[in-house]
């Protein structure tokens, strides 16, 4: 099918044609840059949420609570599950899509699991053009899952117009944290398995940390839920409709917008980069050679491919 | 003082030229270029050890007794803590060497904190010169703990010659685990923690996953240890010892350093693009704004920036 009929499809909702218009951005072919400029404009109806945090939080369990909180009031939603799959063999769990398979015959329901590697430009480009094309195909919310924490969590918020962090009670100090850096993250903080003992610690340091930090305009909201019984998940969708009344109100909407569009852009340029360096691979093999036995410098090495 | 003389000081064992040196270094500025060449050469004595796993599995806990082990054994060893920091604020907690104030006052350790962003290059650049740094100033052993997983643990797994990961007892389940990518990084396992309960399922879990997959000559061993305690240590550093033997027997030793000095080259060349991108943000703010109003794809403003 042309990129056309693909899209054309997409706006019509059909998921087999969303899907396979993401794989076609996915491999960066020509089709990839075909939809881009046919989707130019697609971007901001879609409230786009970031859930974040380390594994074992509960990050699946509540990103299916949300998706069956939003359908109950009649919206469509995308489940975007971000893994960081194995760095070596590029392959990715199905473990969140058979968490989520509840939704499975749910038509207004997408969901899709994507590899954090291989594309060019990598997430940082990818996840943008995913956006747009789930936007054009008039998704109501983009719920975008990350695992771990790290470099992959501050793609996610940059990408997302609400990024929610969740952390369960007991996984480490306050220290331990404040390390992950998802302090300055989070536009909602969530303690999941609140029914747990130190939840209440959890919430307490959290606030404490929360009330050390700057926050223009936007004071981060600390919530509890046991999102496995669906405790809290209504006050969850509550504050995620609030941030975006904020963004929307103080500016920060189109802010974090032209963030994601600028980051993609960057990406862009980033991959073609990478994608030149991948031409010369037998050139650096020998090039590290060199830097190896002490014959020349990285700087120089680098400076010869540049 | 010039890098002539902190050089000079470095492979005295000064610590404080050692810190100067990393610093220039990390600043990216023509100093580093000069230390760089002029340290063209040092790789390959110090035993490079990642120490990687999500927060809360006591990760400086166990780098803290390792410190204490090799030194027993008359190693010099340097630590190289990076943490994620905060990507927005770039500020990085000193937590981690509050835990390693017992080696503080020890000559014979050199304790490092390093943040993940605002090198030119990032960490893939600038880890692989600062561990020419420590190498040039004799240390036998460098230990780089990483916070998290994902990304920066890739990272690691490229810049190690042995990577050593990290699981707490009840982290999480193994779909948990295998979606965090952990299992082919690791070249060494060790259930940290092992008096809690889930101890033994953990280890259980992990062989199972490990029988699973595909190991070249060596296959990681699962280890239990008690780091607060010592318990454990002793085997984790003879598994450690092992698997230097088994690289430098394999010739996987100069495969490794060879896939570092590769990074370090690539991500040099990285760093050039997006010190590029950077000195033109005020046109890359421009052309967001092109594409946030539909007047032109993300491909395109790309191209204009190539």
């Amino acid at each position: 099918m042309s990129v056309a009929e693909l899209i054309a499809g997409a706006q019509a909702g059909e998921q087999r044609d969303i899907a396979r218009l993401i794989s076609r951005i996915e491999d960066g072919s020509a089709d990839a840059r075909e939809a881009m400029q046919a989707l130019a404009g697609f971007v901001g109806r879609a409230q786009v949420i970031g859930i974040t945090g380390a594994p074992g939080v509960g990050k699946s369990t509540t990103t299916s609570a949300l998706v069956s909180a939003f359908r109950a009031r009649g919206n469509r939603v995308a489940v975007l599950a971000v893994d960081p799959s194995s760095p070596f063999s590029g392959g990715a769990l199905l473990g969140d899509r058979i968490r989520m398979q509840q939704h499975a015959t749910d038509e207004g329901v997408f969901i899709r699991s994507m590899a954090s590697r291989g594309h060019l430009g990598g997430l940082a480009a990818t996840t943008p053009q995913v956006i747009r094309v789930l936007d054009a195909a008039g998704f109501d919310a983009v719920l975008i899952e990350t695992v771990g924490v790290g470099q992959s969590e501050v793609e996610v918020a940059a990408t997302a117009d609400t990024s929610v962090v969740l952390i369960a009670p007991g996984m480490g100090d306050s220290i331990q944290a404040a390390k992950a850096g998802i302090l300055e993250i989070g536009d909602i903080f969530v303690v999941n398995k609140a029914d747990r003992e130190g939840a209440e610690t959890t919430v307490r340091e959290l606030l404490h940390m929360i009330s050390l930090g700057q926050h223009e305009g936007w004071r981060p909201p600390v919530l509890k839920t046991v999102a496995s019984l669906g405790d809290g998940i209504e006050s969850l969708l509550a504050a995620i409709d609030e941030h975006r009344i904020w963004l929307v109100g103080s500016g920060q909407d189109r802010a974090r917008k032209l963030r994601r569009i600028k980051d993609e852009i960057c990406a862009l340029v980033i991959g073609e980069t990478k994608s030149r360096l991948s031409i010369r691979a037998a050139e650096i093999d020998s090039l590290s050679e060199a830097v190896l036995d002490g014959a020349m410098d990285a700087y120089a090495a680098a400076e010869q491919l540049n």
